[in-house]
């Protein structure tokens, strides 16, 4: 039986993630990768396991490995309120929904909105799975600008002026790929704009609590609640293994979402819901992002320091404030990919950033560099083979 | 921010499920409810949670919190290998994935291979929450005849005949909701069949382990295994609140389901998967699945008694010989769906058959009966009281 003759048109516009098929081979052995986006083990409250199951059972039982209301485990909703409190969102639980990961609710969304050719409005550079996500559901892209402040208002109003977009999706602290944070003025005038043409904005926020300097910022949901879907993830503060994120929307929207969800996989696992919900309302996320901080944000100099070092000087990067990742941006004239090519050959791997725009013929030379998932020491040798892989590939060409 | 304004044209398509929503009467305090299809909380090995949580961190240590394969965690994947021979299916780790339930397969699948329009073949009736996952990619369905031996070759074969099918879905094992089964014969007809036309054949089979009389049968997968995708889970073995899922396919009809699958959830919840291994892998299964077997087993006898006792005798019925459902069939002159709402109002909740027809003009006098989930007591209250608003909705209608 050949399985492509039967595949449905929208299947021509899903391809294998050029991240996942690069992560793959940074799992060869020996390979040194800057190219994922996982979190390192040791942030990963590993030793609060067995307290939290203990708790998980007795608090409640069978009912951790039952099926579930599709709009998520009624304690952990309930939980989340709080947070949501403690990050500046008022919300109440008809707002909260859990997903299957932010990625199942970036699915969701997709499925929910996007009838082929609809344009959703996103930063060039984005976050690649969200693209992979409405890419199934034949989605087409108008790019917004963004500079080092990230997301430039004025764009995103000239987008929404002159094309009907379904959605603008935006990730404003620490973006991935580009580490960039989006200030408080910007947040303000884009939440203005946003209820001037009374668009929908989803503003993904997995990062923000992985802050290494500068103050906490205000959401831009709290600025337009009416109009922003507000979605994080409990990967980067408890475990990605585990699979949960988390949406706040007005409750309209929430309802066609959990229809949409049904479908899709009934209800998110209930025995992780559980052990996030006792997590969540136990003593440990304080303390336990605290040390995920004091992890990371050492990382951050040492990277900060051998891109100095090794790197072209024409190479540019701003240190980030938080999150996972350095963006660097070159000179068009050599394409990452070749250099990643090289570097690969060398046993260190990085993601080439064109990957992350819309239209690939962006970004040339940028490239997007995870830090939390190496040593000091490997991150030093890392930039280091990344520096020398670029000079290589600059006398290939007789770039000076 | 009107959504509505904003849905895609195949939101449409996309309804609340009927029994979701009657689950959510059923929740009502007080009301005793056949309508579900849950395990009862007391076939969990809740007992058994902390041991496998001490095997999974001590084997797997922070990978089983991690970022993992979409394709599935590897050491799980190796297990279902010798869980496939024990059924008959032989099959390496290529062919073996991990969804987020069942339902994530059926999601996946349908984005993978339905284009709005396209044709699936069903059963009369057939699983609710595949018409569900389906419907949300705009399929269309033509309907396969059975009997009181489940889906018969013949009408399979003149569907493939006259129409062109993406693929056939069917549940040949204690099916829901019919609680039927195909037999030996039918099924090496059916994998005739579909080798002859080179056809996709999708086998669902959550139930065969729960097998109460007669002995277990080869699955079609093994008839035809070019030709079919076999899919279970771990719901009615382990736990559904674990959200765990597997499938056999041809390796490349797999990886297709790979790419898909990235965009919805990344992969499936490791930390479940790390339980789920170490449940297979240790001597847990079997003698669970027996203790399974024995809370089950008597709630049938009992079921089959009240409903001779309780119910007008142009109903009928067949004991079945494993699974969760009764499937009654009484004269289409009254529609299950107004005794329900006389039942609902004694207090007694249950899924009128027409939900499961792909056509609701189509079961008008079944319905669907689940017996896992009340005790023997309740069963009996609860099919007296639905007799009861039989006898009632016939006097309303003057029928003797």
């Amino acid at each position: 039986m050949n399985i492509e003759s039967l595949l449905a048109t929208r299947t021509s516009h899903i391809k294998a993630s050029a991240i996942r098929e690069l992560l793959k081979i940074a799992t060869n052995p020996g390979m040194i990768s800057l190219g994922g986006g996982l979190p390192s083990p040791e942030s990963f409250p590993l030793a609060l396991i067995e307290e939290l199951t203990d708790k998980v059972l007795k608090k409640y039982g069978s009912a951790a490995l039952q099926y579930d209301l599709t709009e998520g485990f009624i304690p952990l909703r309930k939980a989340l309120i709080d947070y949501c409190k403690s990050i500046g969102i008022t919300a109440g639980m008809e707002h909260i929904y859990i997903t299957s990961g932010s990625q199942g609710f970036l699915d969701s969304l997709g499925k929910l909105l996007i009838t082929p050719g609809d344009l959703v409005a996103v930063e060039g550079p984005t976050y690649l799975a969200a693209l992979q996500a409405f890419n199934a559901y034949e989605a087409k892209y108008v790019k917004m600008e963004t500079d080092d402040e990230g997301l430039i208002p004025e764009s995103m109003e000239e987008v929404l002026k002159n094309h009907k977009v379904k959605f603008v999706y935006t990730v404003p602290t620490f973006q991935n790929p580009s580490g960039k944070t989006i200030k408080t003025k910007r947040r303000e005038q884009i939440a203005e704009i946003i209820k001037k043409y009374d668009a929908l904005l989803i503003e993904d926020d997995p990062y923000s609590a992985l802050r290494y300097s500068g103050d906490a910022l205000p959401t831009i949901k709290s600025m337009a609640p009416d109009n922003v879907v507000y979605v994080s993830t409990f990967s980067k503060i408890f475990a990605p293994g585990l699979r949960l994120g988390f949406f706040v929307a007005p409750e309209q929207v929430g309802r066609w979402m959990v229809i949409v969800k049904q479908g899709v996989d009934l209800n998110t696992c209930t025995y992780a819901q559980a052990l996030a919900t006792e997590y969540l309302t136990g003593d440990y996320l304080d303390a336990h992002v605290k040390k995920i901080i004091s992890l990371y944000k050492p990382k951050v100099d040492v990277m900060a320091d051998a891109l100095k070092d090794y790197f072209p000087e024409e190479y540019k990067w701003t240190k980030p404030d938080g999150g996972m990742f350095f963006w660097v941006q070159g000179p068009n004239t050599i394409d990452m990919e070749d250099v990643s090519k090289i570097s690969i050959s060398k046993g260190v791997g990085f993601v080439p950033g064109k990957f992350f725009y819309p239209n690939p013929d962006d970004g040339l030379g940028t490239m997007r560099l995870n830090f939390t998932c190496v040593s000091h020491e490997q991150i030093k040798h890392a930039i280091k083979t990344i520096g020398d892989s670029i000079k290589e590939e600059k006398d290939k060409r007789g770039i000076k």
